[in-house]
């Protein structure tokens, strides 16, 4: 079964998200097996300067490279990555397991960004949108793009 | 005080979308007011054909036709529409208030999509993503933007 890993920075503080996640990897249990990798958030301090910020974006980098799966292929969430459709992350979904890779993770940065060796790290880079969501909303779009893409590769008919 | 209109086909099904879109409506009247106008879904028969989708988006298209303010600025939501960045839809909203309009009305389809005569009586189109989103997360992300842009444009320091 296709092991789907979700390794993010920082916990969902919102309860509204964190039912909305949990709603989503209950449906995607049909599908695959999905982890949860949560990893501490820097704090910066108030009003932070540039200079504390790209400390942040550091520290988190550091703890999501330690954190990676060696094996798998990897998938880095961040805004100059690649706009595709749901049907484009299917297909995607779908040549990297066909290649034989049973294992895919989606990496979610912090508030502040992802370290660019993160994005290097990874095989590839994949842009939801122009826009700035919180990373927090960005865990539950993720998690419902992911179970839209297997369930149009089970041809399901979810479309709402 | 601005007026933001969002115009919707479908209730929210999910409580923990209702509880995130009374949230961000919440902090959003801080600095504009909201009104929602949700309009009545059209249920389409099981495995509906291509003609019973089109009649549908037919006919919850009447009903936005018929709900469409008169008066201000309307921005459709459609995947074909233009993507800006969030500093962008700041400044799109600046720049449409400064121009007189005092409300903005935001239109979302329903479950299969929008009306192309809808998408004709907007002002502009706007595409949040190549991804197909459910038209209900759509409402949040709508909500979560609106409040960041309108945060940006009073110099607050919301990020995340």
């Amino acid at each position: 079964m296709l092991q789907i890993n979700i390794l993010y920075v920082g916990n969902i503080k919102d309860k509204f998200y964190a039912e909305a996640v949990q709603e989503y990897e209950k449906r995607l249990s049909a599908f695959c097996k999905v982890k949860n990798i949560e990893l501490k958030e820097e704090k910066p301090p108030e009003n932070p300067s540039d200079a504390e910020i790209a400390l942040v974006i550091r520290k988190e980098g550091d703890r999501l490279l330690e954190a990676i799966p060696k094996k798998g292929y990897k998938i880095a969430l961040c805004v100059e990555g690649t706009q595709i459709s749901s049907e484009e992350l299917a297909k995607k979904m779908a040549s990297v397991t066909v290649s034989g890779d049973s294992e895919i993770t989606f990496i979610i940065g912090g508030a502040f960004g992802m370290d660019e060796r993160v994005k290097k790290a990874a095989n590839y880079r994949l842009s939801i949108s122009k826009m700035t969501f919180t990373h927090r909303m960005m865990r539950v779009i993720l998690a419902e793009q992911i179970y839209r893409a297997l369930n149009i590769l089970s041809g399901g008919n979810y479309h709402k």
